[in-house]
């Protein structure tokens, strides 16, 4: 408290002057003495952290940067057993329910398993078309990783399988190079690759606790791209619904919306009819569902009755019906094993892997979203990195048995949910369907027709379209609203990952913009507090005179230094036109509120040094309030303090007015 | 003030109730009146900013992005001749010292320019080898931009011409893809485009107010990026030092150094005694310069002394020296004009742009920070928009007059300021030196050896290696350091450009980690005070029971918001964990410092509700204390306030502890 016992001193020595001075009369002395010099303001020392060593420090930022969770925590002060117990517990959740599972929580999973099931079928076949693999890829991928994340993952109400993005993304980035008509096996290797190389990175992703990655993949890029991935997945039913042969294989919706009015003459109205009323059945059900939540089932049965209704039709009129495409013979039997086909060489590797990477880290947003929304509903935690491992294991393992990329539905999980799930079982149940399905009544859908499924995943997609959410963002941000634009156009206009791209940079760029051009604001008191609050904002704070007190919202670095020194000198440039307009007293001392400069660096703390030599020039006081710790760190660490001095340094603005105005006051 | 009317009303209501309680005694009567209930502490609403539209905003938004500065305030209740006078002195920074001109500045500005024009001209000659142009294009270039820097450019102090990071850089992305042996003409071609596109990029970079861009080179890039760049300068002079003819055409150390040491049979010793020697020479003279600021000008003298001497001693020698190579002829007159070998079409053009915008970015960064420190020096204010059109302007021009790239060196910039320049009028003494020089001294350079050149680069660059100011970085800012061992190691081994793109990554990448994983810190009161800081940090800070009160140190984005939200709900559990084992008051009110919250996006104000009904659903209050303006903008505006009400917002910390508090005390 250097300061401060420097103040007091100085308070002394005023008083030994009032003791030789000789008063004109007793009641003047009198009065004198009853006017003390008011005490010294209470001036608190800004102090540095606790000192740690640089490897001290590492430590604590890495831990925060992989470990913010502390998962070791819970391990503390625990029996060897029990710890082996938590470790168990902690790879494999179904250690935490399983041991408490019964019969009443059984009823309930086999039921809500049925139900997905029931949508499961039909979707997986659909999604498949979808990314060109031959259907009962979508069967095959419905039944291994359902399995696998059951006993893996920690959300209870995840129905895991393939979902539209992930199988749009697969198709459009594999068939961009190579063909599904005319080299269907290399085709299919790559599918099974790319899932494998999905799966490996979400695993790595979630091993090297590296989950902060998805989250760059922001709300409103998500609205943007999920808005315009369903316009084009719709777009490519076109072909399915009005029966067109030959349909381009690029996805923009300028070559789509051109192939599909160029081919007129393939239009055949025998589908559209049946494509138009399946798809109005299946919208109306969507909309009773959505209308009152306990009617879900309605939704959730009608895809699979207007399969089985379709087929029938189909079954019963085909010789009417010649033009209305089916999806002929599907082999019976489990998933044949596919680690054959994983293709690690050759030209097609990178094509893989970054198709891979693409829809791993698309899948991986979906399936963690989903499982957090539907924990925070019934109120436990999902844990990011470990369902990331959870979904890689589960595409790695699908990649070796003809599975592709498959995560959480957000559909299925909403009907898993409403039906009343109460464990991963309804997975292993609608896993089991599948499985029955496989075995014995994949003939059953020799001739069910392809516009059913356009049908089926136009209702899926639909509801992706969330303009609701993209209203409320122009409402709070209009920067986020932007960012929602670019990656909606950008998919729709150049392609599904460069769209995505385009979107993660500009919101990149924002928080680069924010960083470049932070708010600077001049600070008034709210009188008869210590509050120091922005002038401009509260009407009732007062400038404080012979002050200009500034604060600086965002921390300083190489990217506004710069600026923020221009910007610093600007509001004393005014401040002085300012005062000298209206004949206020002349500023004496400048306060730099850093409260909320959160970090410096070294352009930073040149920058500092650099106001504050300016400053001295023009014989103003500059003094810093409320540096944060690791601010002060910096500043002790290059010497910076040395020219402001204790006195340079305040804890809080308020004790920076009072201290600094009783200076002058006792300085006459 | 809502909320302080309706705690008004509630603290009427206790009264009542005292006043019809029956008390024992009289004096437990009178006891309990002297004792009135405390006044309700007082409680200051959070307000709105004022209300601006989306357009207001955005104009407020655009103006302190591109003219933070307020380049038009001087312009302000002017007169019509006036502004026309401050518009003239805007654009030509001429009128504004030119009218005040006199002899006596005449005086200083011969001096320096002569001295300036004594290093100009050998470092001409060697720069424009360093970039594998003819010598004499290094003398054009320090004729023509000079000129017309001084009728555009703000500095006064600033010396302009060839430098030897633009040089090198420049020979190093031409010569790639084209050789300067083989195909002389277009080479040239390019060098003149590239510069025609640095001038453009450089002038728009200006006229657009994109000046910010260059502050992403931050010191700490340039730091790294200049002492690789000059390492790679010298080691390229070895094949001057030591007279080697077959010399490796890449520029990184290793095979530089392969190359060297490949041809050992080819080195001279006649050249490596003669280029040793005056190496020695002249980083003495460095040596006494830096030693002694007053004796400057033998730092300045030597360079054109070791040529003369050289170039002496080779003519006289002549017949004993064959070995000794010499720049050889050197045509005689002034630049002609080169507009007619600019190249815009054709499959180069492309490399003339990349070369053209990183060339012109480096040297904009050199000639600007080289301009802000000696403006700083001499307290006068260097416009950085202004600077770049100034320097783009005189590099258009240059493209057109057999000029390269040029800016303002630092070397020859101190050496004019310390010879006591006074205004830019140095230069255009220097360029007329120049123009004798090229009219009539030519045949003069015909035997000077080029080993004198490589000895004037390297003494030039040696000084960029700034091992002091890596040290700094390494104390005040560890990611700083690595950033600069980055562009270091980069520039070293892989390229210069691509070393650069490196080290800006880095930086930008510290950047998004700060803002990904952002410090958050657990407050308590400083006694006495209306203070809340870390307690970590704060010995002296208190606990308050029942409360836990937690600050967040960045803005909440979507980069942030999950690690944000496990982060807040970590501190709670942390908190409850130590009150159960500390037998402490139970925890009953979590309230959000948001003073260093700067911004929020949509996935901000998600996790901000989302963490409002986790703690809702555990019955805890909570409560935001001083949400900054555009925070409390967006919070409005998405209705998370209307649950909040106005109870759940205050203006400090201190606020809102004193009135919850009081709050629970007279609600028994």
């Amino acid at each position: 408290m250097v300061g401060n016992s420097k103040r007091v001193e100085h308070y002394g020595g005023t008083e030994t002057t009032t003791n030789i001075t000789i008063f004109s009369s007793e009641a003047e002395y009198l009065d004198a003495m009853s006017q003390p010099p008011p005490p010294p303001p209470e001036v608190h020392k800004v102090c540095l952290p606790p000192s740690r060593t640089t490897f001290q420090k590492l430590v604590q930022r890495l831990s925060e940067i992989f470990f913010p969770d502390a998962p070791l925590d819970r391990f503390k002060n625990q029996t060897w057993f029990r710890k082996l117990v938590l470790g168990l517990q902690f790879f494999f959740p179904i250690f935490v329910w399983a041991p408490n599972y019964n019969l009443k929580l059984l009823q309930s999973d086999v039921v809500s398993g049925l139900t997905i099931a029931s949508l499961a079928i039909p979707q997986g076949i659909s999604y498949a078309k979808l990314a060109n693999l031959p259907p009962i890829v979508g069967l095959y991928s419905s039944f291994v990783p359902p399995l696998i994340y059951s006993v893996l993952g920690s959300s209870r109400h995840l129905a895991v399988g393939p979902v539209s993005i992930a199988s749009l993304v697969m198709g459009t980035m594999l068939s961009e190079e190579v063909s599904y008509t005319d080299q269907p096996i290399l085709y299919l290797q790559l599918a099974f690759t790319a899932t494998f190389f999905a799966g490996v990175f979400q695993a790595a992703l979630g091993l090297l606790r590296l989950g902060f990655v998805i989250d760059f993949l922001s709300k409103a890029t998500l609205v943007g791209f999920m808005a315009g991935a369903a316009i084009i997945v719709s777009l490519q039913q076109l072909k399915g619904l009005l029966g067109i042969v030959h349909f381009t294989t690029k996805m923009q919706i300028v070559p789509v919306l051109t192939s599909v009015f160029e081919r007129t003459d393939e239009w055949s109205w025998q589908t559209i009819a049946m494509g138009a009323s399946f798809l109005l059945i299946l919208l109306t059900a969507r909309k009773v569902s959505m209308r009152n939540k306990k009617l879900f089932w309605v939704s959730a049965a009608a895809p699979l009755t207007s399969v089985i209704l379709s087929t029938l039709i189909v079954f019963l009129l085909k010789s009417k019906l010649p033009m209305v495409k089916t999806i002929g013979h599907l082999p019976k039997g489990l998933n044949p094993p596919s680690s054959n086909m994983l293709y690690f060489h050759g030209s097609y590797l990178g094509l893989a892997m970054k198709t891979g990477i693409v829809t791993g880290i698309l899948s991986l947003t979906e399936g963690i979203a989903v499982g957090r929304t539907f924990a925070s509903l019934r109120n436990y935690q999902v844990d990011g990195n470990q369902e990331m491992m959870a979904i890689g294991f589960m595409n790695m393992a699908g990649s070796c048995s003809s599975c592709y990329v498959t995560t959480g539905s957000f559909s299925r999980s909403a009907v898993n949910y409403n039906a009343g799930a109460q464990t991963v079982v309804s997975n292993v149940i609608m896993s089991t369907t599948v499985l029955i399905t496989l075995l014995f009544l994949m003939p059953l859908f020799h001739y069910t027709p392809n516009v059913i499924l356009g049908a089926i995943i136009i209702t899926a997609v639909i509801g992706l379209i969330d303009y609701e959410a993209a209203l409320k963002l122009w409402k709070v941000d209009k920067l986020d609203f932007i960012t929602c634009l670019c990656s909606f156009f950008g998919v729709l206009f150049i392609s599904v990952p460069l769209g995505l791209a385009i979107a993660v940079g500009v919101s990149v760029f924002k928080i680069l913009l924010h960083v470049t051009r932070p708010n600077t604001a001049a600070l008034g008191n709210i009188p008869g507090t210590h509050i120091y609050q922005s002038l401009r904002r509260y009407r009732e704070a007062l400038r404080v005179p012979s002050f200009l007190i500034v604060a600086v919202e965002a921390p300083i670095y190489f990217a506004n230094s710069t600026y923020l020194q221009e910007r610093m000198l600007r509001w004393i440039r005014e401040e002085q036109e300012w005062i000298s307009a209206n004949n206020e007293s002349t500023l004496k001392c400048v306060i730099l509120d850093m409260t909320a400069v959160t970090a410096i660096d070294t352009s930073g703390v040149d920058t500092i040094c650099e106001v504050g030599k300016m400053l001295q020039k023009q014989s103003l006081q500059f003094v810093l309030a409320n540096p944060a710790g690791n601010v002060m760190e910096k500043l002790h660490n290059s010497n910076v303090l040395d020219s402001f001095g204790v006195n340079g340094m305040y804890l809080s603005v308020s004790e920076a007015v009072d201290d600094i105005s009783s200076t002058w006051k006792s300085q006459p």
